[in-house]
């Protein structure tokens, strides 16, 4: 898949009322647990012995401060809130290696920002697979002044799993030759899903051939399903968090409007299913129709890639309808994986909301970034204009506020040279390993073309 | 199994003639490999992509160098030096949360200590269940002087190896309730050792059901065959670094004479095998028969706890014995794994070679030790005198050092108090998690006595 990804670097400066604003605090400890994400039991990084981690609700100018207490017996931990600006608090932003060393067992590291900006958020792992082994949670933060008109909401955080440990996937993948970790076992909607069986086996072609699923109260695998009343409006607030899948999710019988996208209110505008990568975040609103009684099904399945992994379900259940009746109508069939027209058509359907400042008319600087899958030394190395990062082990941030020039001082092209076709990659024999950075002056604007020759 | 190990903390000084003393410099990677160390695939962590990791040669008065490299992603990792007594050079002995921070993943640390005397050493991780993932090795410290006569020699690291993940053996043990590991899947002679097959099958009783082995040469689980002439002697050095196994050690058809105990000479004795606990090494005299023509099966096997793993093999092999031939006679039984009197009687016939000072007559204090299986929690936590360790994020030795104080500061009692059976463990109700520390003057002699109430 060809992708021509524009990012316009801006800075939206946002008029914070603070009036309100309030502290949360919170006291967190990771470690790893045997859990059963999927109906088979597995080994989860948890935070306070749940998986996924807490949900922050929290209100546009509040600070957060979170302490969290790495009880892993090795391993570093840091938490990335993913999507929050911090500004003026770039140690807080949780990236090893980058603004942070990785908290050590036993240590603890209070992360305190402020969420300036309502929007549907997440936050994760930023070291090694520890986001693969579940270290991930919803951040939502509201508006005190919400633009949008809703009855009640939803937090829906997609993920992917695999029954090997996020360990043995690490090795295999970094192993040379490159051992692949197959397509997931199982997609997961907050946490969980199901690997084993189906919820739609009962429809002919809803199970896949497998089993109908019966689950006992308290399963860690059962779905959480999503409560409603009819003829109202829900806002379904959408994250991804998955490691490899790109994903695609639709409720039966009902149009989405989408409102927002990765933080940002967008032009609304409705379709029956939307894309989503990991890392983004969406904001639908869902009308509900008239009828009390019924079951829709929500199906959340892969796109991008040849699909070896059943659809994540859940259900949207009318108030009236009985605990024990299931959907009449069968789950959503997820768009044909390779139908990249659609994604394209889906992509293009979204402008920034009124009242957002229009991007630069023109930048001040340019980088062209080709994105490649390498071999160095027969180690499978995805890289930048011909550049692996290696992260070093003093991060970005400590090197540069204290001189410390801990990481290669070159900085890779801005252009990796020489004509190629981005539908025939070229081969890179000189890939190499770095840590060199791009340095901008301040208040300018670039212009990223990211190109993605992932065929 | 009550055993009483008195412990009597002496300062013996030994002469070193460094005339000669060399520098021994290595650099070290640790990272994970796939490895199949029991003729089953798993994960080992390597040092340099080998596993064991190198045999470090060394002569007594050497300076060691080790540049230890963590090609980890997430975890610490630190290398304990077992045995050698890092005098004048506390800070490179590699515990990690006592000596030293774990070294971070990208980080290298250099460990540069003399060994100052000669003996049989190993070396191993000391960070999590980092030992029990494969991370160590053989440290041998020749005398300039060798007071022993043999022709050759050859080194026999013992180990325990799971097929199970060190990661998951460690979330195992430390879940609530503890989930049991199980006994070992396989016995490993030098990294080697075999689980889905025995080379012994062959005989009637020696495979216990096992098919035969069968090797391709350089397969990771094939045994290394100890070659030697008739009629010679041959000092065989033995280091158990198991996590859990007791074990027992014969040579089919050969006395074996115990001529070294932890790296230190012991008055000679004869036996038909031998008792090692974990991180205990020795060195026995091995006189060849004067058949040139045999082969002789060396049998490593469990004690103490009832075994269910098969015996660790391999063979003595005579010079002119053809490779093909199997040895005639079955592998020696490894005597009943409770036979306690057996144990007490193998410990109490080692003595310090002449030339060892006496131990000191009296001592100036007193530690009563009495180790425990508690519930703490309802985690299962071993104790010594009602405290279970919990290891400090910071150093003992940075945080005595630096005057941090980054640990209990009351110490824990010298006595555990209250009349208690050895044989009836008493069952400790109070019991703590904690780290302090007993303090001493400094050249005061401390009688430790160690009482295991794991009966």
């Amino acid at each position: 898949m060809a992708a021509i990804v524009l990012w316009l670097v801006t800075v939206v400066v946002v008029a914070v009322h603070s009036a309100s604003a309030g502290v949360i605090e919170s006291e967190w400890e990771v470690g790893y647990k045997f859990w059963w994400p999927d109906c088979k039991e597995g080994i989860v990084m948890a935070i306070n012995g749940k998986f996924p981690g807490p949900t922050i609700n929290a209100v546009a100018g509040d600070t957060l401060i979170i302490h969290v207490t790495n009880k892993l017996s090795t391993e570093g931990v840091v938490i990335h809130w993913h999507g929050i600006r911090q500004i003026g608090t770039p140690w807080a932003d949780g990236a090893a290696g980058v603004t942070q060393c990785a908290i050590s067992p036993g240590e603890t590291f209070t992360y305190s920002f402020t969420v300036d900006k309502a929007g549907t958020h997440f936050y994760h792992g930023h070291y090694g697979m520890q986001r693969s082994a579940g270290l991930y949670g919803m951040l939502i933060v509201r508006s005190p002044k919400e633009r949008l008109r809703y009855d009640g909401e939803f937090n829906l955080l997609l993920s992917d799993w695999w029954h090997q440990s996020s360990h043995l996937q690490e090795l295999l993948l970094s192993s040379s030759p490159m051992r692949w970790i197959g397509e997931p076992h199982s997609l997961l909607i907050n946490g969980r899903g199901q690997s084993n069986c189906s919820q739609a086996a009962y429809f002919d072609k809803g199970g896949g051939g497998l089993k109908q699923c019966t689950f006992r109260e308290n399963d860690q695998c059962a779905p959480e399903t999503l409560r409603v009343e009819p003829n109202r409006v829900y806002r379904l607030r959408i994250a991804s968090t998955t490691a490899l899948a790109s994903l695609n999710l639709a409720v039966e019988g009902h149009q989405l409007e989408v409102v927002e996208a990765d933080g940002n209110y967008v032009a609304p505008f409705k379709v029956n299913d939307i894309d989503i990568y990991s890392g983004e975040t969406y904001s639908v609103l869902l009308r509900t129709n008239s009828i009390p009684s019924t079951k829709h099904w929500i199906s959340v399945g892969v796109r991008g890639r040849k699909p070896n992994t059943t659809q994540a379900l859940t259900v949207l259940h009318y108030v009236d309808a009985p605990d024990a009746e299931r959907p009449i109508h069968p789950p959503p069939v997820t768009p044909r994986w390779d139908d990249y027209d659609r994604s394209k058509s889906f992509s293009k359907k979204i402008f920034a909301a009124k009242g957002y400042p229009p991007p630069p008319e023109k930048s001040d600087d340019q980088l062209i970034l080709l994105n490649t899958q390498n071999l160095i030394d027969n180690y499978t190395k995805w890289a930048i204009n011909n550049v692996s990062l290696s992260v070093p082990a003093t991060p970005y941030l400590g090197s540069i506020r204290y001189k410390l020039s801990a990481y290669d001082l070159k900085s890779p092209g801005k252009v990796l040279k020489g004509d190629y076709d981005i539908m025939k990659p070229p081969v890179n024999p000189n890939t190499t390993k770095g840590s060199g950075v791009y340095n901008f002056p301040s208040e300018i604007v670039v212009d990223v073309i990211l190109q993605n020759a992932n065929v």
